[in-house]
């Protein structure tokens, strides 16, 4: 029904689905087949662009280009968008913080300006979850729940084999969860204070990095660095080597993320829980203190049954193919 | 399909589901038509049984006779049980706390030995969540969340018009999810400590009240009463006269709650929230602190969006309503 204008006049074509991850400094996308094998790529800067129209206007531009290079053979059957603060029910983004545009954006509408074929947004982390199912590690998994670790936190929820969207849809969001009731003392991006996402995150790591280095003596090669110098992938292989600040930081970071999710496991009781993105890279560092702590924290129902997974989407394609994963996994459902 | 014994003989029967509210006291059952009227009604005493096998000898003597109280014209079209740590996917109770029975109870099985009839067992805050879905507030609701606010606290998801089980079949548990991460020092009946139920229950209500009388100065009625003698109404009674301590108490209770709602507004993205069980009766004692709170720790994409309401499953025979309609929800699922 739907053809997009560069390939109309083809007989046979083959469905592709346009995968784009939307990030504050880089926009990535992908053609798609429905096996996951990624056609042809391109991206652009994100952060270069103040309006979303001239934005929308020149991505749509990359695409179409980059389809044209590919060959006449293609046939787009959507576009799938993981963006921060997506929403699946009205194709937006709303209030996401690290985007040049701000408030309520309209994207599937804008994008729409463009093409008559679906567009649907959602969150990064819900992307990556359905992308988990269609093609990683939760592939006949009917209830899991994914966790992107990455500058930020994200999160999506599978039960019962389909994304939980909720009623606005904006569920499965752990990362602006609290970890203790009443003022906590680190400010999040999001205005307010103690979010799990400033304990566990790349981001959260370095916060978690200077305490450990401002209350202990012990010596660091980290004590070096400036805390803009500082990154996940210095203090990963510092701990690697044994640096005490660097496995405490690891620690500290794994406990507050297992603390969490015992209480998504005793809401959602998932078969399995998968990390995804740079801080998953550290396994054993991050993996077992998170691990410790979420059965330290379970119920005795659940204890010892609920999985701790790496992702298995460990290409740096995964997020475009979860984007475009939406695109079949609507078409189906 | 199914027939009972006492009515294979009837020609035009009247379809009615047996629901089961188990709990650690009392048994209560009721014959229960489609549309939530309870056509008969009777109980037991649980406590009074050291032998499952014997307690359910005993109640399904007690329902057969209520049966042939209500006459000829029905048939049964299955039993539905709520109880504490029910099962679903297993038809067991495990290693419930309260309840004479330990371990891991087979009770459909055992159950099945009088019947062929379906036996579906659930935790009891999931029936009242069915209950509440079928019979009260949350009618035509797709995602919602019921609270029950008990002797103990339970609660149950509904999201895209389904109770969410899970994997194992025990999702939906807020009661035994932590306030803060490291040791709390309020123990616990499932032998953890600083479970949300310690704070949020009848039991946690007169924990806090002793707390805050301890730490306070003020004058009450309520420090002439031991422990043992206080209970939530004389809290409720105390507090609707302006008794400092006690309506502190109500106050720091859905402080508690509404902490946690957030989270669980934040993974499910609700509708609505409600309440359920004898705190609920306080009102806005309970229900303004509970909301405050959640807003208070609701990311903006949230806030406002998510009803907090009274259940309106009030009578005195919710928990029978609630079990019975999981026979009903089964068989048209």
């Amino acid at each position: 029904m739907y053809t997009s204008g560069f390939n109309s006049k083809i007989m046979t074509m083959k469905k592709l689905a346009v995968g784009i991850d939307l990030g504050g400094t880089n926009t990535v996308f992908g053609f798609v087949d429905r096996e996951g094998n990624i056609l042809g790529e391109d991206r652009l800067k994100t952060i270069q662009y103040d309006e979303i129209e001239v934005f929308v206007a020149a991505l749509y531009e990359k695409i179409i280009i980059t389809g044209q290079r590919i060959g006449n053979s293609i046939e787009i059957v959507g576009f799938g968008i993981g963006a921060p603060m997506g929403n699946i029910n009205k194709g937006t983004i709303e209030y996401a913080a690290g985007i040049p545009w701000k408030g309520i954006v309209p994207l599937a509408e804008i994008f729409n300006k463009h093409t008559e074929l679906p567009v649907l947004v959602t969150n990064d982390a819900n992307a990556a979850a359905v992308g988990e199912m269609i093609y990683g590690g939760a592939k006949g998994m009917k209830n899991f729940v994914v966790i992107t670790l990455g500058t930020g936190l994200g999160s999506g929820f599978v039960i019962d084999g389909k994304l939980v969207y909720g009623h606005d849809g904006f569920a499965g969001e752990i990362g602006h969860t609290a970890i203790r009731p009443g003022p906590s003392n680190r400010e999040c991006g999001c205005g307010r204070k103690g979010c799990l996402e400033t304990y566990v995150s790349a981001t959260g790591l370095k916060r978690t990095l200077l305490k450990i280095m401002a209350d202990s003596n012990q010596p660091s090669e980290l004590r070096k660095l400036s805390f803009e110098e500082l990154d996940a992938e210095i203090i990963h292989n510092a701990a690697k080597q044994g640096d005490y600040i660097a496995k405490r930081a690891f620690t500290h970071t794994g406990m507050m993320l297992g603390f969490k999710l015992a209480d998504v496991v005793a809401h959602t009781n998932p078969e399995a829980i998968f990390l995804f993105g740079g801080l998953a890279l550290a396994r054993d560092l991050i993996f077992e203190p998170t691990k410790e702590y979420m059965e330290e924290n379970l119920l005795s129902i659940y204890k010892g049954k609920v999985k701790l997974l790496p992702s298995e989407l460990s290409s740096q394609n995964a997020a475009v193919l979860g984007a475009s994963s939406l695109v079949w996994a609507t078409k189906e459902g």
